[in-house]
């Protein structure tokens, strides 16, 4: 198993720098009022793509050699880290290729095809995107790069809190949204080094809680047909994942579908940003476990802000006018 | 008519820095190659309060001497402004009271209570309003701070400018919209002074085009009963504010209704930030008038950020369990 370093995690920031953006990090009076804890939101919902995977997949791209380059780029995924290595792909020039459950969201393909990626359709199982992505790369030689299983993503994924600590000291605790594990781990391999002392909570949907269950058990539990409304979290662990999370995750901490909107929506409400549901599952266990943030410095990583509009009935313009939906 | 000079600019910034924030400005690459043009989006959706408002509102309470800010200030408004200077007013520790039309956005109304304000509501027209304020006046003798036919408020308003030209040179043009004309007003005193050389359009729904009608006839025409979604911008130009426009203005700018709303879910789909609709009329603009902005750099103030959630069917649980709501 290919374990990413802290080296990695640097090198990784000077790989992507000039194709991501350094997001800003948010607070809200209100919201530390209500939770009684002081939070810092790292916004990756304003990050190219509109999610943090930009920072693996650009990791992942711009570290291969020109011959590996050549041959191009394949994944799976639910979402965004589809539209992130069509991106990075585009940027370098190169081919992407995606395997994307036919029930993912419309703006998600969207996004895959804005950036010139190819899709290709497969059934909402894990057994069934890893079968065709298994087939792509067979016949086209093209370059893995899993969505969370892979060491370069993890890196770049790690380049978030790196960002989070360099503006934001004394942090005594981090949440971070746990599906596959590559952001939870890259969280890990950062704070690790550079701030041991930093409790690192994974926040999960009850309906999707694969990691949980996993760390009650000391060893990875897969769940099939995982549905959360959060739809970036309905991934399994994979080993390498396993790894920081066994190792370092303070605790995973389950939330509800209903509480997840409803911190969705607050945070729309309150911090006038727009974040998916996948980013609204740490502040939903903020606000529900209190006994374990309250009167602390917390750090929270808003993950995207790619939630399909058109779904809201109050938004009958953007699916018949409006160019950035189709 | 006491009309603010850029000395009270100056002055204004330096009195309410401690109570508001200072916004980012944003930009977005989707939008620029959408409108031709480099938009620089000022976002005060961001600001205290959600609004610009939290500017005009400070600078009057904190310019009063302490016999008049004690007997309190008082307002009409629909909306941004009376939570805005409930704001400023429970910052400073004095009362404020807020006559407010009765249609006005529950949120907005939610907001000012959450400030502590008293709302009186009155029949949503421009006459039923200042007769109740009229009232409220003789009653307790409180300060009235007008929405916007007040130097003091105008010179708050246009520390919104002043932020963005310290920020971003070589403006060709900035794009405001226009209700009563404060921020627009505000805007003008900036860039008269500052940037001469910057063309100042107002941006106006088509279905409350007061303003547009005014620089047409060379003199303020009143309309009652405007009604359109933008709800901050349904007021009429007053001799002050008619001062900047009528001087200052390039042109006013008409877009439709569903203009406006499909140029704020793009700006909440593509920036994925909360923008409420009269913030949406000036992009709505620049995308339909483009002849007037391609390949230019323009500015544009994101006024405010208050939209009434609960309104979009999509979002049942914000009513039910959200706190934010209340």
């Amino acid at each position: 198993m290919d374990i990413p370093t802290f080296d990695d995690v640097l090198k990784a920031h000077q790989r992507i720098a000039p194709y991501i953006h350094r997001t800003p990090v948010m607070t809200s009076s209100y919201l530390n009022g209500l939770s009684g804890a002081e939070i810092f939101f790292k916004c990756e919902n304003l990050q190219k793509v509109g999610a943090f995977k930009a920072r693996g997949a650009c990791n992942a791209v711009f570290g291969l050699s020109e011959a590996n380059a050549a041959r191009g780029v394949a994944t799976h995924s639910s979402g965004n880290h589809a539209g992130a290595l069509s991106y990075a792909a585009a940027r370098r020039g190169i081919e992407a290729t995606v395997v994307m459950p036919r029930t993912a969201p419309e703006t998600k393909k969207a996004a895959v095809r804005s950036y010139g990626g190819k899709i290709l359709e497969c059934e909402p199982t894990q057994a069934a995107r890893e079968a065709m992505l298994d087939e792509v790369i067979a016949e086209t030689g093209a370059d893995l790069v899993h969505p969370y299983d892979d060491a370069r993503v993890i890196a770049g994924q790690a380049t978030c809190a790196l960002e989070l600590l360099q503006e934001i000291d004394g942090l005594d605790a981090v949440v971070a949204p746990v599906g596959g594990g590559g952001l939870v781990s890259g969280t890990c391999l950062t704070l690790a080094q550079q701030s041991p002392q930093t409790r690192i909570y994974a926040a999960e949907p009850a309906s999707a809680d694969d990691a949980h269950r996993s760390l009650r058990a000391g060893e990875i539990v897969l769940r099939d047909g995982q549905h959360s409304v959060a739809d970036g979290l309905n991934t399994n662990l994979k080993p390498l994942t396993w790894h920081f999370v066994h190792n370092f995750v303070e605790d995973i901490l389950l939330v509800s579908e209903i509480e997840i909107l409803d911190a969705m929506y607050l945070t729309w409400q309150r911090m006038k940003i727009i974040i998916e549901p996948s980013s609204a599952v740490p502040l939903a266990a903020i606000l529900k476990y209190p006994e374990q943030f309250q009167g602390q410095r917390v750090g929270v990583i808003i993950t995207g802000g790619n939630v399909e509009l058109q779904a809201c009935p109050g938004c009958p313009q953007l699916a018949a006018g409006n160019p950035g939906a189709s």
